[in-house]
């Protein structure tokens, strides 16, 4: 994810003395360092990770705090154990993010006297995160600073940002011209009543020019800015990633290009007369630093969002080729993998990374991975979020036995994947089987779920979730996320997560694409997720009741049935396995041979 | 609910237009009646009915909005087709609320100019709808306006508030003392920050005081408000309602009386320097009238309404002998009934209301009906808030044949009671058997469902619908509500339904208890419904998964299973099911007797 290299813990001291030196110098009281850069992103260029570079904490999300006298990072449970170690000896503490602790709001609020001010650089806050820190401090009288870069005083050796070329995603996987998406857009703010409209974020606006980028890993998209009215569309971007092709066909469909910078003096130009619509969580108070008082703000999500959730037919018969290649690629992995295993081979995690690699690779409109892979071997894989390292991974051991949790994806111009499958490594025990088919009955609780068309997708959580309730079992993330077309991994606004504000905009529409991925994790034992993604297809006939939708699945790869416990699954559910066994056997057989063939005969056998 | 009698539609004709002339005398461009009183009840005294004076249409949830020129009524699909009918010929329109349609603010809002103004008596505006009301509005500079009494211009003979006696709440159903819940309320404004605490809704201040009350049908509760400081509990109430003794008890737990209408004035003595903890949605805009600027407010849910929605071991001890109390008058009644219908006589749907409370009436601790009796036959079974009349009602025809939906409750000292069973009159055909054992299925999956405690009760809503989803079913109102002791029947904060917002204030704690009430409705043909209701119980070993919650079952009366096609239940739901009716058998059996408990024999036998 990031390629800085780990910094000594010496160095982290020294530069939270001289942030603390500036706070003096600047007459400020704390400074914020959320990790974010001005798009938003869940990915960031090294010139935006600010956090990692003064914490040396490399997990991807963290807010670090400094006072004159203090220094801490707020993180969730995912990194705690890998948070305490990075930041021991550095003087930073490890504040932990959970039901019940303060957050770094109610922390500083406790902490601060009236008339204090807080800095955190309006360049990487979002308008909604200002507004809860506003919330927080209003009634006290502390003052919110968000227009110094506070950071570049002491951060004299930063990055640059990146200067990839975009490129265009071919022809032949794109369904609907950017000309017509930005006509879609348009509608979109007609409807509400907006004069114009920003975008920051880097998959809306790879979206709708049909561009694509290397500017961060995994996500293929590139830093800019776009800003939409009735009837001009400008690109504000690093002008040199730009080809004269796409320049010119950028043109032709009605959308021209400014440098990236000037965004915020284009904002300025704005007047009272404007309604500006924005999506309050993706834009950055800072590129709004310029705005006069009295542009008014529409603020909800963006048209963009919405239209590219609902994937087309095309892009969904797109979608499930890339998932043929996948699930070959993976049939390949998976059975060179064990054959190398019981010819007594020491694999590790890292091995496993490195394998899926170079299966995918092989794959026609193959890109990258879509995000860094998981394999966890036992308690490894109990940390939802873990990633072996070099310095830090486990070799997988025959002879003790366990699961190998694996969750990996790739980009395809012709589709994203995102699969986690979960192997017998040795000897399995009775235990191992019970969890592990208890989440199989979670997944196919959903798998086959019908709906109403329309709920907010937060509602339909229980249905996956309750056959592990029932066993007083449950998973500490959400089961299901929004997944792009060759775009990011995760993205909104459908998302199965009960704990999620269920509103209208979550809602379930007709060909979005999301992932199933109920879990179980025994700290200091296994762990256990199993991961398909799914389309939300409207079920033809309407009843008197209305419009339902139920999931077609289109990750094509074996579940491990050796790992399952008959028993424990009823007919309904047998028959959902041995369903998809026989579909995966279908749609691979053609694309495997050899010992990947026969990998997969055997593995989709009916049980 | 009300009895007002129906008023002759020129009338109605006639008060429109008085309304519209004195519009025009006060120069304002629109009158908005809502359905509500100071306390924001769901049951009105008359004097607050003005809704069902001005518009004739007598159902519980309707807004009047009067213009120059135009009257319509909005109301949601339970009463479009009664309100139709009441609204013909009176020049109202009818409005219909639905996903889609324009509400009466954006309504409003289209038809208005700028520089208009709208009333609404802020003696019946909550707060909350206050903000909505302002946030349409403010934008397009349209004055709102609370404080004038448009009505009483033209309601001259509107009816006296009521003068019904308090009573105490017997002390043997009692487990907490008014003292000691005052001081868990104050608890909870230390905790708010709160130096003062406002109360308008009747449920609250009955649980708080341990005294009832018998100012609106249904809910024994009675008109006042409550004041709380730190060292002060002003109940603000006609004092004629208060016996000594009764004012005496209450000075003992450190509430002193004040008249009902000093409220305004008492909230006028507040200084900047108070904070008031008050819920926008219970207080009424009235009721703040002469508050003075600056006074800070939190605005939350009140702490007694957290307080009264957990009910003590004691306080269920008591809910299951009233269930039992009102099980055992629900076999009399069944045994009664089917008795007289074999013999050939022709009842109808009020029948059935007269037959139930005749029986209810005869068990220890009754009060009165916890609400107005639903018993729909057949197509009026479909209409799930239906009502039988006397202008308008069924018999039940047995050659016809057919279902009948009956849902009922009382209110007991010890426990308020609320269930619904629906049963087969003369010959049902296999389509009804279908309908009601895929409700049957939806009902058992949420009264076996284990859950996280602590969840937000919207998120388990869909494992009781997955079921009926599952048959591309579906039904329009919650699956359950909160229900009080000896209180309303309808309490929150939690609520099984998928589309309210779901909050951490509806959690689901132990001790609460909710209705479990899955239906399915077939417009013209027939209604089902089975109604229980249930206890959260925290299971006594938490998992390492932490602590869990599983219902129990607290209404016992058996459920039809003549009705029951046994092929679409699994042994899992038989079982749930034979087992439910062993209990019910058991908890009844000494109850009843002759034909009472031949019925109930026969109808608990397994299947």
């Amino acid at each position: 994810m990031s390629t800085q290299a780990p910094t000594a813990k010496t160095n982290i001291k020294l530069r939270i003395e001289k942030v603390q030196a500036m706070l003096k110098a600047q007459d400020l009281n704390a400074l914020i360092i959320p990790t974010a850069d001005p798009h938003l992103s869940e990915y960031l260029p090294e010139y935006w990770q600010a956090r990692q570079w003064l914490s040396g904490f490399t997990g991807s999300f963290g807010i670090l705090l400094v006072t004159a006298d203090f220094a801490g990072l707020w993180t969730d449970s995912r990194y705690w154990v890998h948070a305490a170690a990075e930041l021991s000896e550095t003087g930073i503490a490890l504040q932990k993010l959970a039901p019940g602790n303060l957050n770094h709001i109610e922390w500083l609020a406790n902490q601060l006297q009236e008339g204090d001010s807080v800095a955190v650089d309006g360049n990487v806050l979002s308008i909604s995160d200002q507004d809860k820190l506003l919330d927080a401090f209003d009634s006290r009288n502390i003052t919110l600073i968000t227009d110094r870069d506070v950071l570049n005083v002491v951060w004299t050796d930063r990055p640059t940002l990146p200067t990839a070329k975009l490129y265009q995603h071919e022809a032949q996987f794109v369904a609907q011209s950017a000309a017509s998406k930005l006509a879609a857009v348009r509608a979109g703010m007609t409807d509400a009543g907006a004069t114009h409209h920003l975008l920051s974020s880097l998959d809306d606006i790879a979206w709708l020019t049909n561009l694509r980028g290397s500017d961060v890993d995994y996500n293929p998209v590139f830093l800019s800015h776009m800003l939409i009215s009735d009837d001009r569309a400008t690109l504000f971007i690093d002008t040199t990633k730009v080809s004269s092709d796409i320049e010119k066909s950028l043109k032709e469909s009605g959308i021209s290009l400014a440098n990236y910078d000037d965004i915020k003096g284009a904002l300025g130009q704005l007047t009272p007369n404007d309604l500006l619509l924005l999506d309050p969580s993706k834009i950055a108070v800072g590129t709004l630093s310029k705005i006069v008082d009295d542009v008014g703000f529409i603020e909800q999500i963006a048209p963009s969002t919405m239209l590219k959730s609902i994937k087309s037919e095309s892009d969904i018969e797109h979608v499930r080729e890339a998932m043929r290649q996948d699930g070959a690629a993976l049939c390949e992995f998976f059975s060179n993998f064990e054959a190398r295993l019981d010819k007594g081979e020491h694999l590790s995690e890292l091995d496993v990374d490195r394998m899926l690699i170079e299966v995918r690779i092989q794959q026609p409109n193959y890109v990258s991975p879509s995000f860094p892979t998981i394999a966890g071997f036992n308690e490894n894989g109990a940390l939802p979020h873990y990633r072996a390292t070099p310095e830090n991974f486990s070799t997988l051991d025959i002879a003790k036995g366990g699961l190998l949790l694996i969750d990996s994806g790739a980009q395809y111009q012709n589709g994203t994947t995102d699969i986690t499958r979960v192997v017998g490594i040795g000897t399995v025990t009775s235990e191992h089987k019970r969890d592990f088919t208890l989440v199989l009955k979670s997944h196919i609780a959903l798998a086959r779920a019908k709906f109403p068309e329309g709920i907010s997708s937060p509602a339909i959580d229980a249905i996956c979730r309750a056959p592990l309730w029932q066993a007083q079992m449950d998973y500490g993330h959400g089961t299901g996320h929004g997944v792009g077309y060759f775009l990011n991994v995760h993205e909104g606004p459908q998302g199965i997560s009960y704990n999620a504000s269920n509103t209208k905009e979550r809602a379930m529409r007709a060909g979005m694409l999301t992932s199933n991925e109920p879990g179980l994790y025994r700290e200091g034992k296994w762990g256990i997720r199993i991961e398909n993604l799914v389309v939300n297809t409207l079920i033809s006939e309407p009843s008197e009741f209305g419009q339902f939708l139920q999931f077609e699945t289109v990750t094509y790869c074996p579940i491990d049935t050796r790992l399952i416990d008959k028993s424990l699954l009823d007919q309904v559910e047998l028959d959902w396995l041995n369903d998809y066994h026989s579909q995966v056997y279908i749609e691979l057989k053609n694309r495997t041979e050899g010992e990947a063939l026969e990998w997969l005969t055997q593995r989709t056998q009916a049980i």
